[in-house]
């Protein structure tokens, strides 16, 4: 059994993640032996915002089981010059528009790497509309790779995949600066600082706007309801939370603001 | 494999959907080498809007593989008089209830077409509340065609489906009447006017409320960002949309607005 | 084929649904006979809501094949010292965090139960983080279950479950006392009121807020458009309806209302 996996900007409500579904299965419907799992990562990708849906992709995608199939449709540039390109990367497969969207998957380049631009059409649906590419290409390219099509019969190689500039955090020995990448549906506030860059270290002050919390805690329930905590996030990045409550509403911080460590010992002054 | 789809006016969050899936998988569970894939084409159709869910199910419906089966769910008169039908339309089965949800697909009526009123209740749940017919009638008739059970097995055969009055473009050799359809989550706004009507021609004028958008465009990132254009949906017909934006909260325009379009040259003058 | 159903309070629009499905996949991926359906039966519990978790899945889970496996996560003590616990109830399996998410499938106790605490990290993911057992223990143990593994391999017997005090209906010869337990998507008023209890009488007058409701209707479409109605809903209880409308809008009424019901001729003088 292979999955194949759907990350999208389209919304929950779309009509257009259906026609996806669709996609992918007519194209192996005469293929009586195949029937790949479909799985919505999400399709709440803020609309256009390929650094949004990078960042699910980074985060989801790995996750699955090897030999995985992953699609990701954020793609303002349909219809335009832009590339689609299918990849290996780490031993999953992953077809996407070349503007990013494979930032953090592809980037830094994983010793098992294979990029093509899709180009040969008869992977394709019939009928290629110049308005949703995902459903007209990508969906039947990834139907094609479930079923056991090499790489290299989409298209020629690819030489290089637009990356974007995602800011990674900086670290010292007693201090690290980074921001928060996402804001999770619990209102936690996800930054861009891997737990490893704290070895393992509890004492750290977390400051994040106006906000400065002392010491690093282990879970959502420690402390009392409504204090506010950072911890490690199930993704293994450092994590700003409200105990039993939502720390986006509650600092209103958002994407992009700054939060920096340092140790506790030099905030005690404070 | 066969497919089965869902589209319905629960909402996303509702409790009702996954009644859906269970009443199928209870219906076939005893049959061991029946195992439907179950699609989710929509549940976000407005509460008890029959023609935005007839709507929705002739846009996606007829993009799965033939022989799928798909249950449309408004059904604002459960436990009425109304009918449910199941029927074969174009190498499809559908089955709802008859009170207009399958306009789009039955009308014009395909040459392959047979329908039947949906009576026999060796086909149900062996419960059948008054109040949710799409868990306890539609959901296993569904999963009964799925196993191969005969459209003439359900009920006697359905003289004539309830149809809506869904309104047609009106088209002349130099203007286009038509209306905005339904909006997609990206607020582009989506006609009744099939792209067949402008035989190929992009020098059309289309005015919408207070908007003039001259000529028609390739694609959504023909123009710069904040530039309000039409092109071809990925759906065949005229789509109003904002370049990088969203067209219905530009324009205020909503479903019903009317939209006209003209040659270019007969509003050069304005 | 088997089924594992997810109930959570994740949102439908988080990335930790898919990480899940990732979960249950990849812990059964080297098993190639093995391909369990997924079926999300809900992700809009509110935040840390367990009441309603526990509502959600009293509902659904049971109208599943028996043998079907369903995880619930409603998890704000997750890292701490609560229980993830694995049992039997009525044929079905449930994987959750000892909190009271499964007071209404486990309470009364069914004839048929058995239950375990999940201590054996054999069947964990190899990486569990402090903040996220669904992923990390409860999706890799339903998808052992699927497999065919005794529930006795999981851990020791657990000796009782946390309930919570889920308030019951108080009935007596000429009146029933309950209140409303959760709002659908329509707006429908759901009670704790079994429609058992009113012993097919339909002479019921039904109070809630300011509003008096006589007899019982039959359908969503008993009644004129706009009128207030009392009915017995899909899931054998006393819901409010409004024709055509939206209860909680019209009335006002929420989660936790009262909700009275005396023989209409009781009334009669009003």
């Amino acid at each position: 059994m292979r999955v194949i996996t759907l990350t999208t900007d389209f919304g929950a409500a779309s009509l257009y993640v259906a026609q996806l579904h669709a996609s992918i299965l007519s194209a192996i419907a005469a293929e009586t032996n195949v029937a790949p799992r479909i799985v919505d990562i999400t399709h709440a990708v803020p609309p256009q915002d390929i650094r949004q849906g990078a960042i699910a992709i980074g985060e989801c995608c790995p996750l699955f089981p090897l030999g995985s199939i992953h699609v990701g449709v954020v793609d303002p540039g349909v219809g335009s010059d832009r590339a689609i390109v299918a990849c290996r990367c780490d031993g999953h497969f992953y077809v996407a528009p070349d503007n990013g969207l494979l930032s953090r998957v592809a980037s830094p380049r994983p010793a098992d790497f294979a990029a093509v631009e899709v180009t040969d059409s008869r992977f394709w649906r019939a009928e290629v509309s110049s308005t949703f590419h995902g459903r007209d290409m990508m969906a039947p390219v990834a139907a094609h790779l479930a079923r056991g099509v090499e790489l290299a019969e989409f298209g020629p190689a690819s030489a290089s995949l637009q990356l974007l500039d995602l800011p990674s955090a900086l670290s010292t020995s007693d201090e690290i600066r980074g921001q928060v990448e996402r804001v999770d549906s619990f209102g936690n506030l996800i930054t861009n600082i891997g737990m490893a860059d704290l070895r393992g270290d509890r004492d750290w002050a977390v400051a994040c706007a106006t906000e400065l919390i002392r010491g690093i805690s282990r879970t959502y329930s420690d402390g009392e309801g409504g204090d506010l905590i950072a911890l490690a996030g199930s993704g293994g990045r450092l994590e700003i939370a409200v105990v039993g409550g939502n720390a986006a509403v509650r600092t209103g911080v958002g994407v992009g603001e700054s939060v920096k460590l340092c140790k506790v010992e030099a905030v005690e002054g404070n």
